[in-house]
């Protein structure tokens, strides 16, 4: 089954209780969470007092994606503020697998975010633990970039790699997707779309919907 | 003449725009916005896509304070945010000289933020430069803490240097201000006071009318 | 032939004398040392005083294995502490090669060793110039962990692929093993080792004897 | 009161058990435990498993010392193995306040440590949180090292210092005291000493012994 | 084609503009310039103020190699210096290709740098974007080592991998090349050779032209 | 008596033979070399081999100006490559005390470094170790800048610290300093001169001479 992640940074901040409702309300699967540090990528985004005020308003899975160096270090803080998925990038991780196992032990799904360059053999040894994996199709740190084409490929690789194994791990895909390229993406081998300004720029709710009927339509 | 700037780490995040629409209304003097990075401070609050966000709604002064390391990486990039107070902490800057004039030659006043162990004497050669010193009166990093007592007497110093020198630099106070220390706070030389529960907690603006109270009956 | 490395951080540390005798007389063939710098593994275990005490009381070799940073600033030291063996992360290295060649050129076995999620083709041009691989079978900081499932599968290819290439490297296992699963451990390919609490709890000379035995039947 | 602090690191790790039984009985004060991270020093003294050990067979007071980087991270872990008093380098913690508030909440005795080139300023804030402040005497990392000689006209500032404030400070010198000097160092105005070959090299109780002498004529 | 690339960290620095002529003259065909920041390799070696000098006395390309740290926070002022092809280590980035988009969007040619024990598959997504792969046969610092036997091997792949793609990248090799070496390899698969004292030694317009035949006869 | 040293940094690095010659020639009382990392300055300008390569036509003392993150580590290397005297920035070194005493080891002079703000207090306990003294006038990284007047009153502070003590330091002075306000840097306490583009632009004979003029009528 194919799921949509609205991402939050292309949400409007001065609003937030609306819009996580209209996503919500419009049956989106997770709410997208994009965490930097301005270390790891080149933007401070925001962190765990505003993750935990929008908790409280909406039941919805929060797909908490960390750019942040050294993740390890704030495991137990994004469950307490309401993750249910925590996404990590390998590359600023030592120590991957006790990061992810951490994840797991604090009861949230685990997933690896690989950046564009990154080759898939990082996954060798711990695929078989992750809930999902983050293919960024654009470099991390700001919203409104262009789908990396080679990304496509990767997704692919991804895919037979995980049947391979006999896995039912989540592929999610982040960065420049929209209504126009979310069929090939799917293609390829995704089945976890982030989606930004494709949700949030104008009606929400025909945005969501839209995206609904690319999935019944690559089913 | 006296001033107050509320925390908004103290707002509630799922309705900024409301949230700063009080405060404004009120009559605030100033808004204190609280970038943390995870790295100087062990949390993350939120930085430049809120920041850009909140601007358009209001013309309060944006006194953002940066916990954050090395901060005249990002010198520019908060300007484009709408700030008009730089704050950066002496404990972050190598080079503390070419941070403050940077800032300044953006077109934002600049200050530098002391945590409560540092000496005053790191303001030695740079006092003459700042808008305003930031005293912190509680470790950076969290809001809700309670004012360290020792602060009274560090500002109080601060005050006579400033005077000494026969300067007008602000002296602003952040952490544990309440309606209950205001006066002492400023009785000991500071002038601009940061409230975060203070302010957000029950009535804004009843509680900013306290504080201009207070601030009158100190005149 | 099979090789047991007894690793001194499950020892009593208050008579080290002792322990390193037992482990000597009871014939194990390397003393495995770990040391933890706090930076790269969540722990600080011991460094040079300690070992060069303990090398005037035996003629075991002394493998070390360096859970710190940046390690090829120390080669030089842990030769001159004793060392005969030096392991160093892959992880912590940006130039593996030559790291590797200061080993062998201050005249020590040169190994590396991989945390539990790195993947194999890291040694692929480094390879030949190994004394022994460490295949880390627990994530690296403290004493008994659990063994990791998925060692085994690397462990065999590891070894198919020092096959391949007609070498003779050594191939040690640190983490969670134990007299169970020793021979499941040597069958996959491992040849070295490294047992913690499993020579150190009860009677070190019956634990090793044990090991011997299961080497023995697994030859 | 004086006391007597003896260095482990002087002591013959082969058989610490007897060491600190030795200096347990001659009446020491408390047990001085050099932690070096390789990072912050040049060498890699020992940490929590060796402390851990050592806690079974004395009830003397563990004066643990930390030369590593931002030691907030481990307080807790000192704790549970054991330290009573634990000591943090100024030049290590960007948040001296935080982390000597975090000793002293975790039931510690709190102490800061400075350079040989720190000037005492750095205290102007936070020495009346402090038990004790260890002044160092030479340059810290590695054990035998000569006396500094401006030290005493530091310690003499410190006093004066404490005095001014009506406080009780410990003040705690390391490195290169022997019973040559300790007498100038008393006079000087500490009233700590660490000791290392001073006590270690020869006849331990005798040593001791010495130290003591030298306490009473110093009183 | 085959094409010499002159190192000019084995030139003469006290007469950098007779030594820049002379390998234009004799037609090398770029200059290979060393960058070392002494973090990322452990010298210093030059950088942007003596780059921009020679600039205005040849124009021969300017190939500058990048020894340092987060190469991506100076991309913009070596284009400005008058770089025209950019190479930074894959050991370096964490966002490698933002990194070379960065390169390219300001008009240089991209090019990655591999350590000797670096595997070839960090290339695995990034290589469509490179005009060139610069494959370490030493390991970066110093000028006047030996060539690292098995670079060859990882020559050969990389042309494999290149062929396999239909790309016409530029394959480099820097690190003890001689014109006894440099049949070899080209063989291997290198098309453009780096050369520092076997050029700067003796008499640069007969060491050049003693490697225009090698490549004549290479062809 | 005082003294010039034209900064290497303004010359022609096309022909740094003939433009040492000049300063020599003129009789400038020694060469100061400025290293920069782009690490602890945002520039990288060149370190040991273009040293060692001018050591060859010159016994002019060279004054090597280290702007570079923990320079302890290089001591050795720059006196191999020739330096005479070595200054060390006070931001860039956790122990102060040890790395000069280390550059005295060495057989250099020992210098240190303070940036525009930093405050005079960091030299209290090692000011009796130093051959000199450098108050930067600008911040470091580039040539070209302004002097920053209150530098005046930090100059005069440190002559009287200087000499309360009865020492016989030597005052540098780095930034922004021409033949217009030589004589009031000199009379604000000051003794060696750093001149950049005031020596290099135009004739470097008669501006040396100017300087020499205007040192003739200071003293």
């Amino acid at each position: 089954m194919y799921k949509l992640a609205p991402s939050l940074l292309a949400a409007d901040f001065k609003q937030l209780h609306n819009q996580i409702e209209a996503v919500d309300k419009a049956g989106a699967h997770m709410l997208h969470i994009d965490v930097m540090d301005g270390i790891f990528v080149p933007s401070i985004s925001f962190g765990m007092p505003l993750i935990q005020s929008i908790r409280e308003v909406t039941k919805i899975p929060f797909d908490v994606h960390l750019m942040i160096e050294e993740p390890s270090r704030y495991v137990e803080e994004f469950k307490k503020c309401g993750a249910d998925i925590l996404t990590v990038h390998a590359e600023a991780c030592k120590h991957l697998n006790r990061t992810v196992m951490a994840i797991k032990d604090a009861g949230m799904k685990a997933s690896v975010a690989l950046n564009p360059a990154t080759p898939l053999n990082v996954l060798d040894y711990v695929l078989e633990e992750l809930d999902m994996v983050l293919i960024m199709s654009v470099n991390p740190g700001f919203g409104g970039q262009t789908f990396i084409p080679n990304t496509l490929a990767k997704i692919e690789q991804l895919r037979k790699m995980v049947e391979l194994r006999g896995l039912a791990t989540d592929i999610q895909v982040d960065g420049g997707v929209s209504m126009k390229n979310a069929k090939t993406v799917l293609a390829a081998g995704a089945n976890v779309l982030v989606a930004g300004t494709a949700v949030y720029k104008g009606d929400v709710e025909k945005n969501i919907q839209g995206f609904k009927e690319v999935f019944a339509s690559a089913e």
